[in-house]
């Protein structure tokens, strides 16, 4: 079966998305180098506009849009950066955007939206299906459903990313090792690996993903799509999907290495570590990866890592609190 | 008289600093632009190596040093941020490096110029002599003294800041404005100001500096070096110099508009926005120039403004405290 999308796609999205995206800034820290054994590369998706890498996406979808349903508008599902991405990259293109999110996403993530034009429509995660809710809206106003990760053209937007790393990894001399995605859906990993086929063949997508919420690694052992967690709570409410996508995960099974999950401690600890020696703001989704990176050195070969801290969209409190935690942590 | 540092100087210590000192992104938020007003770009030196602008000078400095002396060692008087760079910078020129700092300097500056492997000797900020201590250990070891901002080489490491400002000024479309420094003694608010000059003469250099430390915005009205604050509190650890700088102020004089002060509670909300909308970590004597941008703006012109957010290193509580008390503000 053909995978849904291609390098030609990433190649495509690329050219749509110069001078709207930013290409985010490869960073290194001596001190973290020092605590974590090896050189590791952070992809600061975080600096990205909307604060994630998710405008990349939004905006690939949106510049590949039908002019006519363009004009009529989108919808998306999301708890908080893909809604972002969409609603401002529905703003720059003159887009109606309507975005369905729960009604616990984080506050910053829901008056961050409704700060780039959206109407937000909110949803009782544990007891009304935002798929019905969706497709109703959509219906009545004609507008063009955007999914967060089963989507080709998304998947072609979050593989710009890829492409970047490519360059900006052989620029700082690294061109074999893992690139670790944080992973919830698989978009980001998914255009990152076809981006690194291509432009990095040294280079392999290895996702983190949450504990409980590890569907992505389960799958990729399997061999095939399997469902987990659930019902479980974890911090990183940006990446808390429970199996892998339709779309994303054919991409991922045969260029993805072995996955890796992290404690929701290890993720607060990461976000502290990335205030601290990165002088960046991860959201806890966001931090995973560079958790892996840290509390899981042993399952990682060679003198130089590369992980995406992928978001920055993070209630004040749980920042505050993880610094409380974390932050006199070296 | 001749001043201290040239464009030329500026120039050579861009070539000496390539492929050791990270070239900053310029930053815009979408969400920010709408809160201040206008365009504020952002040169993000936080993300620096070290975590403040001030690697530059303490490389410019080092790599420009005669080998004999560089071997013998180099000293310098800081509070963090320039012990930092100067540590970092010694450490990876194989020289050894003494650092006296006030021992109430934050936790994290002290902890952190350990860790790039110099030597800090601690003194009493309101009884002992800082200059006497390093005469004494200076003279003894025969170490090179580094000064923080009245020393040519370190102005001019500060001033490829501004030349890359100037690109990247240029890059967002941005030609004319105001640039707003965070201002001590002056090195980089003196060093930007001679690169754009030459590079990008549309722009002009503003200082930023804290309420009771305005010492240069003081200056810069009189024509000439006058002293203030001394015994004040201020949170902005990094910039409370008390008088301009011998070298410094001559170049600034006939280059810089009128300086702005902030109230420690701007710069503490400025931290906040910062984290908010930019996703990066400033410090309050980094926040300052952010904090006019967001606070001063009927004392700015234009669509667009500049600024700088030189360092990030703060000890969490500091940081936590204003996430907490600013968090929630737009």
């Amino acid at each position: 079966m053909a995978e849904a999308a291609t390098i030609e796609d990433i190649r495509a999205a690329r050219a749509r998305l110069a001078g709207a995206a930013r290409r985010t800034p490869l960073l290194e820290s001596d001190a973290l180098n020092a605590l974590a054994g090896r050189r590791v590369l952070v992809k600061a998706e975080c600096l990205q506009r909307t604060g994630s890498f998710k405008f990349r996406g939004g905006w690939s979808a949106l510049s590949a849009l039908d002019p006519e349903a363009r004009k009529k508008g989108v919808i998306a599902f999301s708890s908080g950066n893909h809604a972002q991405g969409v609603a401002l990259a529905a703003k720059l293109h003159g887009a109606p955007a309507v975005i369905v999110m729960p009604e616990d996403a984080p506050q910053a993530k829901i008056s961050g939206t409704r700060g780039y034009g959206a109407e937000v429509v909110t949803y009782d995660r544990f007891g009304e299906d935002r798929e019905a809710i969706g497709a109703r809206i959509a219906g009545e106003r004609g507008l063009t459903l955007i999914r967060p990760y089963d989507e080709p053209m998304v998947i072609a937007g979050q593989g710009t990313t890829g492409l970047e790393i490519a360059e900006q990894a052989a620029e700082a001399g690294v061109t074999e090792g893992d690139v670790i995605v944080c992973c919830g859906g698989g978009g980001l990993a998914a255009g990152i690996a076809l981006a690194l086929e291509e432009a990095a063949p040294g280079l392999r997508v290895r996702t983190a993903e949450p504990a409980f919420y590890d569907d992505m690694a389960i799958s990729l052992r399997s061999g095939r799509r399997e469902r987990c967690g659930a019902n479980e709570k974890s911090i990183c409410d940006a990446i808390v999907t429970p199996m892998p996508g339709e779309l994303t995960f054919p991409i991922l099974k045969g260029r993805a290495g072995p996955g890796f999950a992290v404690a929701d401690e290890e993720a607060r600890c990461a976000m502290a570590t990335a205030w601290k020696h990165l002088k960046i703001v991860a959201e806890p989704g966001g931090a995973v990866a560079l958790a892996a990176a840290l509390f899981r050195r042993e399952e990682i070969e060679g003198d130089a890592v590369i992980v995406t801290v992928s978001g920055g969209n993070v209630d004040p409190a749980v920042f505050a609190a993880a610094l409380s935690d974390y932050g006199d942590a070296p």
